[in-house]
């Protein structure tokens, strides 16, 4: 066979952790597509609109997309050798295990990090961000949208009023790695700098891409720096020419593009934003879902990591066991019945919870019941379990 | 259909640019595995093969490969963070677009570059390299085995023999990009401390995936280094553990891996390694392919752009274009017969040639007549265009 219609993909366990995500037929499919020259007009066109569809999922009509090859962590890099001088002051906001790796990232680079921590399960509240921009000059603040460690949800709109008000030149970093395309993200109207993020979450496509996109302020200040830009790999002065190229319809060459992944992204943003379901609706089934799995998952017994509704993610859940159980009576049960979920990862309670992604189509086709399945599992597992136990 | 035996890429033009290139339909396949998590011991034990297989397209026992999403550059960052401190010296040697690049990325990160230059379709001799090395004590040198923008071959082994003579505790950083299992590297027997290359050219896989390997030699200057690594996404602090892991069949967690490119990569490393055609017999059939098409393009009137058979790569052809034509005589023609070349690279000649890639399949698949296809469609092109100048 060698067509669309045809392909479907090989049967294979339920992937349900927070990324990489269950991705459709047709975006495996596009990343089998034949090898292309990075040269040609017809992948500089795909590459153009896979620009253009980048804007439409964060609602921003002027911001920058950079799509490189890479992790998402390779954003942190971008930020850290484009934004940040050596010796200057950034401000990361901290809700779980990414926090202290962009820092560790950004003091590579010579930043100055001063960190405001939440309490676990929590996220830095507006009136201490107003609290720390008061006290002294940031160049740049980081928040995680959604930290991946713990599922908790930070509230953008809220930094970013503050960092406005209390501070307007400090430009607004959103990790949203774990975020984009599964929680809403106003770019434009709510004033952010930097969504850094990648291909393998909300987003649908296999991992290998990093995608930043950055404000017109944030290109002001990196087109202003006075120092040389302190990565060869991640440097804009590099990629600008080529990212305008390829949306001009043109190939611009610095270093090879993961060309089937950018068919197998553009199939996937195809998808999000031309789709049946709109943007809109896809955040609303997005939170439908997540708060379908979580009561159920409460109702059985297990305890949300974030400590209120209101800072719990929609595209992912982390779980506590319940009392008298852990991970391996748990996490392999679950394996056995073809659902992978991850185990802990945030270092303060990394034994004692598990997380479940529920992200793009596991989320938003209901037709493939993926919810349901999940809940029916843990419903199955922690009867086991107990059962296990009592024996 | 959902198996390996009914997956048939779709039809296309030929692709033969030096890189990417025409993969098989097994790799292509692989890449449209469905998505699994990186953390798993399915995957662990894949990423595994692919760093032991890497490792014997090297003939090296005891290198340390690292595989991290990214494109080829990205090797020149990793070697520039990790093995170079500021203001260390660097020789590069020239012989080509990519030196330059090189070096800039060095510069980037600090180090003192000095560049000993062969003329363009030249290689730097032995003995320049010699002098260059008695003049100043280097911590690197680098050498492009094969530069893509000129077609040129540097002899390895010479360079190698000639640091060991001369200044033994100099690193030898291998550019071979354009040449990993397209020419022979013995990285053991010649002494090399770092080969870096990615995944689409003779390695037969889609772009996306950085492929740097490192001697003890380089592991142990990399450990005792003095001062911090100059890149996060690039340090090798934080990329060594995860390698170990997978390596030993257990998964660790930096950033997330190409899981699907990983997968597409081990099964062209198993047609590489453990195919029917062995190494040795594979870079044979490079060469025979190579020199086949080089004969015929030159009975044709066109001049390759080596200054000798010596030094010109056997995985790619530069050709100049005969008197009174241009790239448009004889690009946009090859396309209508679709066969997709490269245009010029290198600044000073840009326009004046092209390039046509003859790595993987095109070369070693005999059946697949991808030799007689480009010498055909070089000859009607020819034909056509000196028919086009005389109406």
């Amino acid at each position: 066979m060698s067509s669309q219609n045809q392909f479907r993909q090989q049967s294979h366990k339920l992937l349900v952790i927070p990324g990489p995500i269950e991705v459709t037929d047709e975006v495996l499919y596009a990343n089998a597509h034949p090898l292309v020259s990075h040269m040609s007009l017809d992948f500089a066109a795909v590459f153009g609109d896979c620009i253009r569809m980048t804007r439409d999922v964060l609602y921003t009509k002027s911001a920058q997309p950079f799509l490189i090859s890479g992790s998402g962590t390779l954003g942190w890099d971008q930020v850290s050798a484009n934004l940040v001088e050596p010796g200057e002051n950034v401000l990361v906001l901290h809700s779980g295990y990414f926090a202290d790796s962009f820092a560790d990232c950004l003091e590579t680079y010579g930043a100055k990090v001063d960190q405001v921590k939440a309490d676990l399960g929590s996220v830095v509240s507006p009136a201490e961000v107003e609290r720390a921009l008061k006290s002294k000059k940031y160049k740049v603040l980081t928040v995680t949208h959604v930290d991946t460690s713990t599922g908790v949800l930070s509230d953008i709109k809220a930094v970013a009023e503050v960092v406005r008000k209390v501070s307007p030149e400090t430009l607004i970093v959103v990790d949203a790695v774990c975020s984009v395309a599964s929680e809403e993200i106003r770019f434009d109207d709510w004033g952010i700098d930097v969504v850094l993020t990648a291909s393998q979450k909300g987003l649908g496509a296999p991992p290998g891409l990093s995608i930043v996109v950055a404000s017109e302020r944030a290109m002001k200040v990196y087109e202003t720096r006075k120092t040389r830009i302190t990565s060869y790999y991640g440097s804009w002065k590099k990629w600008l020419p080529i990212m305008k190229a390829y949306e001009a319809g043109t190939a611009g060459y610095f270093a090879t593009p993961p060309v089937n992944l950018i068919y197998a992204f553009h199939a996937s943003l195809s998808q999000i934003t031309k789709g049946s379901v709109t943007l809109e609706e896809r955040f609303k089934l997005q939170k439908d879902a997540s708060s379908r799995l979580k009561k159920a998952a409460e109702a059985m017994g297990f305890k949300g990591l974030p400590l209120s509704t209101e800072v719990a993610a929609n595209g992912m859940t982390a779980l506590y066991f319940p009392d008298g159980l852990e991970a391996s009576d748990v996490v392999p049960r679950l394996l056995k019945k073809d659902i992978v979920v991850a185990g802990g990862l945030h270092a303060a309670v990394k034994t004692k919870y598990f997380r479940i992604g529920h992200m793009g189509v596991s989320a938003i086709d209901a037709q493939r019941g993926d919810i349901d399945k999940i809940i029916s599992a843990l419903k199955e597992t922690l009867a086991e379990a107990k059962a296990s136990k009592k024996a």
